[in-house]
């Protein structure tokens, strides 16, 4: 742990009242997002420029040649944040309830990476319906941030969105996770010395960031036959018939050959690699001490974890990462998704490919130096000023490299501008919030 | 006219690319919104209180109590600008290529009357599914304002959306050119000493704006038998087959009821009051030389109206106005929206009413003193500083009457919240306009 970083007792000392307060107290009206203009309205001539009838020459531009679209809106920066409110964080199915999540997204996209971000939660549970609203909407923004639905949609909404749609989709839930434990699994290897296609790993839980964390472990090199996928049931595998999906089949086909049916007791035996997306308390003392040497934990069940940092570590834990700031090694979606989509957009990408989802987790991994490396220092955090930069440009070069991108940028521009947008809004959108929280005027 | 209004030539002295330049160099990005933050996001703790864990608690009061979700979020801040690119200006159907004016309605929403508001171009030309996209995206928002989008489609969007959604629903083709429209028409007849159950009135042009326009002349006291509505065929009248539709119906059985089938020409006779939504050139001299002792034009077509204002005076017209802002007396819509949505907003409004409407309209025509009052001034500009707060209250102060205002607040709440709210945005995001202007780093 950084000096820098404050003591987690610092992070989590906040009281119900304090989110409350930092949700309701904004003027002008309530909630943590803001819509404004970037350009003069002042004058009548603004006006006219803004709106009828001189705002007819860049409709009639774009008419003309449509890909100047970007060029003359904000659109190719902007990113919808999509949910139908049927999985809000640990909560279930809250509905409109979960509105302040998709806000909270729509902040750290702009303090972060500066994407502009609209929050959403629509108002239906068909998945199809859902589809065909998203596909309405599309045109509208340079990508979709699918965020909190509930699983099995979940998948099946963002396979047909990502066939059907020209810009990047992407379910963080699945992805973003995955791609943040991927980053701490690498710093966590070359920590402890040890080799991906050695690894043997333990994927305890199979819902939509269980099965997307073992993809991507096994795009990064994990051997299948060294994986076991565990859910309520036990093993994944292929033939298996009790409480499978589509998804969960996908990914028995490519692990665990000699179709072992294995409970988690059986199953840590020898392992290097233990994953909890399960629920809390699921993992024991007897767990970790079956594990080979120098095991490693990521217990990610929210808020609270499969086990907790001490008592892993008593058990033998060599290295334990968790979903809490209180904690070291805190496995944080907010590492990905706005650098993500802010590389995808500078290269106007018409996906997210793995090999960025791999490239963005790869970044995350290398911001920390091999001196800041340690058992207890396997990630960094969002704050961190280099991060950013670095995650875009390589996510923006995996897409040119993939064939996705719609233009070419270097490593280096991507990197520049990256950082040139984060200080510039820091310094002025950033700065509002100073006079804004002195401006409590009334309250709605 | 003051001396504080640029004069015609100053406001339309742009080209081209002054148009472009507006739109296109606005960093970060392009376009013209930009959605930022109202609470910090600067550390580890805000990220904890804004997203993951800790917004969980603002979630857990909105699932209490529903109608907290307000006091959380900016959803009650927030209106939807709602086209499918069908009509976009007189540029017809150009899709996506409308943007820009729904990017230019956001800002002069925020700018004007700091209400935030989401541009939409939808990908849908079913009206049905733009209903039901619009359903499904309405809990995101305090309002709908829809925009550009075709007759007859837009009248049967507007009503079933108002029928079914318990938020307003405003189609301001229809609405804000009517309400200013009658603005105007207010303070004319006082200046000219003439009395609405008076007045001979003629309107060309039955779309979206024509028959909002009779409709709101017929609430405000314009006599049914006084009021000729001609379209292509000729006179609107109760029981004429040719080119009617359900909205020119509807009108029909309310004026006219001597059923006389007149074209323009007859028409006009004797007429006090001539409006043209029509098409250039469509008003001669020899009209306005029928009309009765100082008559009133309001020729609204754009860019070009049906008569010139020199040409009109010329032919004897006592006022003339247009939508132009290079002549005397301009029909703006911009003087209607951002204060009807503010008002409306504010005491939390499930509809807007016909009152509401017409309460917009008297406090715009009540804005200038009668020393201000002239036959070159019957209306303000968007600008006016009295404006939008008196408009707002009074808009809010009609909606409690008509009992579709959630909340009660008094004139002068409204009024003062609304002149704060304007005042602070130009202190604080509309201050940032001016270090934009001069970082043009590079350009998407």
């Amino acid at each position: 742990m950084t000096d820098e970083k404050p003591s987690g007792e610092a992070i989590t000392k906040y009281s119900d009242l304090d989110v409350l307060n930092y949700h309701s107290s904004n003027f002008p009206g309530n909630g943590k997002i803001e819509i404004i203009s970037k350009t003069p309205v002042t004058n009548a001539r603004d006006l006219t420029l803004a709106y009828s009838p001189g705002v007819a020459i860049s409709c009639l531009a774009i008419e003309k040649d449509p890909k100047s679209l970007y060029h003359y809106t904000n659109v190719g920066n902007t990113v919808a944040v999509i949910s139908n409110g049927t999985r809000i964080l640990g909560l279930g199915d809250i509905g409109m309830a979960g509105y302040p999540v998709m806000e909270g997204k729509a902040i750290l996209f702009k303090a972060l990476a500066n994407v502009d971000a609209m929050p959403f939660i629509l108002d239906t549970k068909d998945p199809d319906e859902l589809i065909r609203t998203a596909e309405i909407l599309a045109q509208n923004f340079g990508g979709i941030n699918l965020e909190d639905i509930r699983k099995p949609d979940c998948f099946y909404i963002e396979r047909k969105l990502d066939e059907k749609l020209p810009i990047p989709v992407f379910h963080d839930d699945q992805w973003g996770t995955a791609i943040v434990t991927l980053s701490a699994a690498i710093n966590s290897v070359k920590i402890l010395g040890k080799k991906f296609e050695d690894l043997k790993v333990v994927v305890h839980g199979a819902g939509a960031s269980g099965i997307a964390i073992a993809t991507m472990l096994l795009g990064r090199g994990v051997k299948g036959s060294n994986m076991q996928v565990i859910d309520r049931v036990g093993s994944i595998y292929d033939g298996r018939h009790e409480d499978m999906n589509p998804y969960k089949q996908e990914l028995a086909e490519k692990i665990n050959p000699t179709k072992a049916f294995l409970k988690l007791d059986d199953a840590v035996e020898g392992a290097d690699l233990l994953i909890g997306v399960s629920s809390k308390g699921m993992f024991k003392e007897r767990h970790i001490k079956k594990m080979a040497t120098n095991p490693m934990i990521f217990a990610l069940a929210n808020p609270v974890p499969e086990i907790l940092p001490p008592e892993a570590i008593k058990a033998g834990a060599k290295i334990i990462g968790t979903g809490r700031s209180d904690f070291n090694n805190q496995i944080n979606n907010v590492l990905g998704f706005p650098a993500i989509f802010r590389g995808a957009l500078d290269v106007k990408a018409t996906k997210i490919t793995m090999n960025m989802k791999i490239a963005a987790a790869e970044a995350i991994a290398g911001v920390l130096t091999e001196d800041e490396l340690s058992v207890d220092n396997v990630i960094t955090e969002p704050t961190d000023p280099r991060l950013m930069p670095a995650e875009a440009a390589a996510v923006a070069q995996a897409a040119i490299k993939d064939g996705v991108a719609q233009r070419k940028l270097s490593y280096d521009e991507v990197y520049q501008f990256t950082k040139e947008r984060i200080e510039y809004y820091k310094q002025t959108a950033g700065k509002i919030v100073e006079t804004r929280s002195k401006k409590q005027l009334y309250n709605f």
